[in-house]
């Protein structure tokens, strides 16, 4: 079958590798009927050494059941389901308490011994605990359903961990599709004020649809006053990260309000942050996030999906087959493309 | 009257200063009947430059109101008060959360333009909404009082901010006094296992006594082994941190458990610490706290103070007039004292 792999930053091909077969009896085999490129994979597309190549890419997808292990139950070949981007027994304590992330026989898709969903075919560890079924559906849903993956369920994890609720002021810190899905994800849960911080206006415009009520393009210490103003000076009570990168944290420091909370889900590109009195212990800032235990947060999003009120799937803005990723990557790298649907 | 100056590292004086008078119709004028020495006045005795010098001290007090200015209500002439560290109006938005520490008419005793408690007597800017008041009680409470004005809020905010409630396991990182009432406190909201941090056995013991459940006197890597142990493993819940120095965040950040939370109300010597993936992100880890707003905190803990069902009060185990408040400032830090109460 073809799966995509990349050599070394920069460096993505689509290439015949061996099917996938069963390797434990809690494995299933699902053949993708729709995958994507993330924002995430673009930090090893724009730096990782050859030495750490080939890897499988793609950690989102939808597809259908093929075949199942013998210690699988809940699941039978023809089922359509969605799989989050990381793996997980879904019995262990933290899988119990829904930090999917954390399970102890968990994983990620991009370690390696696992495969990719940027392929034709995949196999899935621990399936039982891992795969969402799904009804089947309109095809015209997959974009939508495939954001419960990773995108919409990671920008809903930054707005549950900073506890957004009625009443409270948001600001997103970028306009990236986990950004926008968390603009999305804070009108969900109430937030009234929603201020999206992001300088690309097809974005931005796509953010005030999902709910933003501000759009502030400015960046540092003048993204900070605009937001001080939008917000009677004060900050805003819930900030969502969804970067990653160091400014943002920085823009974030910048941006909450005395006593409120940063809530991050962008891969942090960096290790050490300023949180001493000047920056987080003054204010009693909260600092919280991290990978969204997106498995968790299926049940609850399918329904919005499912009847229509929210339309998560727009922030696919390009479509490719499965040749078509290595370009999809430099789409999304050169910011021509927001997020690159791929169907294999 | 006397009053303790703090002339640079390692050189305190008591001396005679002038009275305190109403500057502004929102003071009031306290005699101080009880004041003690803070484990936070060692970082500027440890370090503070002549040209910052010298500094009233003190921010923990009880006393009697002598004089209230024109727009003070609800306080008179003879009232019994506490004083939190942090001066507020009880206002402003911040006030009206529970946040005083952020109030923006607001600031700290120790600030320059300030008196401090370890004095005769004080006068304390914005009364109305700063003082809380007290029951005329018997003498022998008075250590347990004090406490609301700094530690025991202080202990308590670390608890509350790291939501600490029954069934979660609670790691509190330092065994001074306000180490030691972060235990009292984390008992207080129902946690079952509570782990100390610290390696002095007359606080430990202490410590026990307020409801640790475990006591590990290792540190660094072996005392995250020991915690880890005592958790199945997991690592706790909440960890409360109270002490303030780097080494005090690695080990908080080594022995919380994935989902958990580090609440930090230690006044942090560093800016700069870890918060990337491998260290707050992967797992998920929440890091909170702050100065404690301890003015909000009153009301709760006043009745178990009243009904001699807790004894917070006991971290104290050194008592001095004014005279001996140099010695005092000596005393806890060569560790031979816990806490230094005074009596002026």
């Amino acid at each position: 079958m073809k799966a995509t792999l990349m050599y070394s930053a920069g460096d993505v091909r689509v290439e015949d590798v061996p099917d996938p077969v069963l390797e434990k009896p809690t494995d299933a085999l699902v053949r993708i009927t729709t995958s994507c490129i993330c924002g995430s994979d673009l930090w090893p597309y724009g730096s990782m050494p050859a030495e750490q190549g080939p890897a499988r890419m793609g950690h989102e997808f939808l597809g259908v059941v093929e075949e199942v292990g013998s210690d699988v139950s809940g699941l039978k070949a023809g089922d359509h389901v969605v799989a989050p981007f990381a793996y997980s027994d879904g019995t262990c304590a933290f899988c119990r308490e829904g930090l999917h992330t954390s399970c102890v026989h968990g994983g990620f898709w991009d370690e390696s011994g696992q495969q990719g969903g940027q392929a034709e075919a995949i196999r899935v560890p621990l399936a039982e605990g891992t795969l969402a079924k799904l009804p089947e559906t309109d095809a015209a849903l997959a974009p939508s359903l495939l954001t419960l993956s990773d995108v919409f369920g990671t920008g809903y994890h930054a707005a549950v961990r900073g506890q957004v609720e009625p009443g409270k002021t948001v600001a997103v810190v970028g306009d990236g599709a986990v950004g926008l899905l968390a603009v999305l994800s804070a009108k969900l849960l109430g937030a009234e004020q929603i201020i999206l911080m992001g300088r690309h206006k097809a974005r931005t415009d796509l953010g005030r649809e999902f709910g933003a009520t501000d759009v502030v393009a400015e960046r540092g210490q003048e993204g900070v006053e605009k937001v001080r103003e939008l917000t009677r000076g004060e900050g805003a009570h819930v900030v969502l990260e969804a970067v990653g990168a160091r400014p943002a944290y920085d823009q974030s420091v910048g941006i909450v309000r005395p006593g409120g909370t940063i809530s991050r889900v962008g891969v942090p590109q960096y290790e050490e942050a300023p949180v001493g009195f000047g920056s987080l212990f003054a204010g009693n800032i909260t600092l919280t996030g991290g990978p969204a235990p997106t498995r968790a947060y299926v049940e609850t999003l399918l329904p919005h999906v499912l009847d229509g009120s929210i339309e998560p799937g727009k922030v696919f803005d390009r479509s490719v087959g499965l040749d078509g990723v290595p370009d999809g990557y430099r789409a999304m790298a050169d910011r021509e493309a927001l997020k690159v649907l791929v169907t294999p």
